[in-house]
């Protein structure tokens, strides 16, 4: 990817540092509508396909919500080896067109690291 | 824990299951108005060093947004034994008054199962 490239999707994402080249997490919580669990599952797996063969891409783990009216239905929460290798990936998904959720799924995706662990 | 407390608790949490016995984890989004991160994160650590010793705790990481304005500054991603262990120990620790986050702090936690990993 060429420099510039790389810097746009660096102001796209809005990082608030330079490129970060350690591991991120990112961690996407989706609102789900009564009932739709299931057609958003699928759409989640086929992006997972599609994200699971870029580069960068290490693990992902979707995680069901097992409390009563819990805000967040489903949570992604997923290791790329950089911020970059992630903004790529997701680019050319959106290309692709790969992810359609039901239309009233809220998706809030965020870019972390790990700043405590025990 | 006597099995009306575990019934309680059960209730209070509002599960949508009987008594899980399988691992869970729990994912709690936190909303940190500006300039409140670093005094947020230190409630977080008292309440890590509290949970950390209650039974069925198994591990917990704490993650901090590198993207600009996420919505979520801050999520903690643990893991415990079980709903009633969780439950039980977040009750010890709401006795103890541990965990003391900044006022307009909002959190929002939840239980899951992993549901896809990859």
């Amino acid at each position: 990817m060429k420099p510039f490239t790389i810097l746009a999707l660096t102001l796209a994402l809005g990082l608030t540092e330079g490129p970060a080249l350690a591991d991120v997490v990112l961690i996407n919580t989706f609102e789900v509508p009564k009932g739709q669990r299931e057609a958003t599952i699928t759409a989640w797996e086929a992006a997972r396909d599609f994200l699971a063969e870029q580069p960068g891409y290490i693990s992902t783990e979707l995680h069901g919500s097992v409390t009563q009216q819990a805000r967040f239905e489903l949570v992604n929460v997923a290791r790329w080896e950089s911020a970059q290798a992630f903004m790529a990936a997701t680019e050319e998904m959106r290309a692709a067109g790969v992810f359609q959720p039901p239309a009233d799924v809220i998706a809030n995706p965020a870019l972390y690291t790990v700043i405590a662990a025990d």
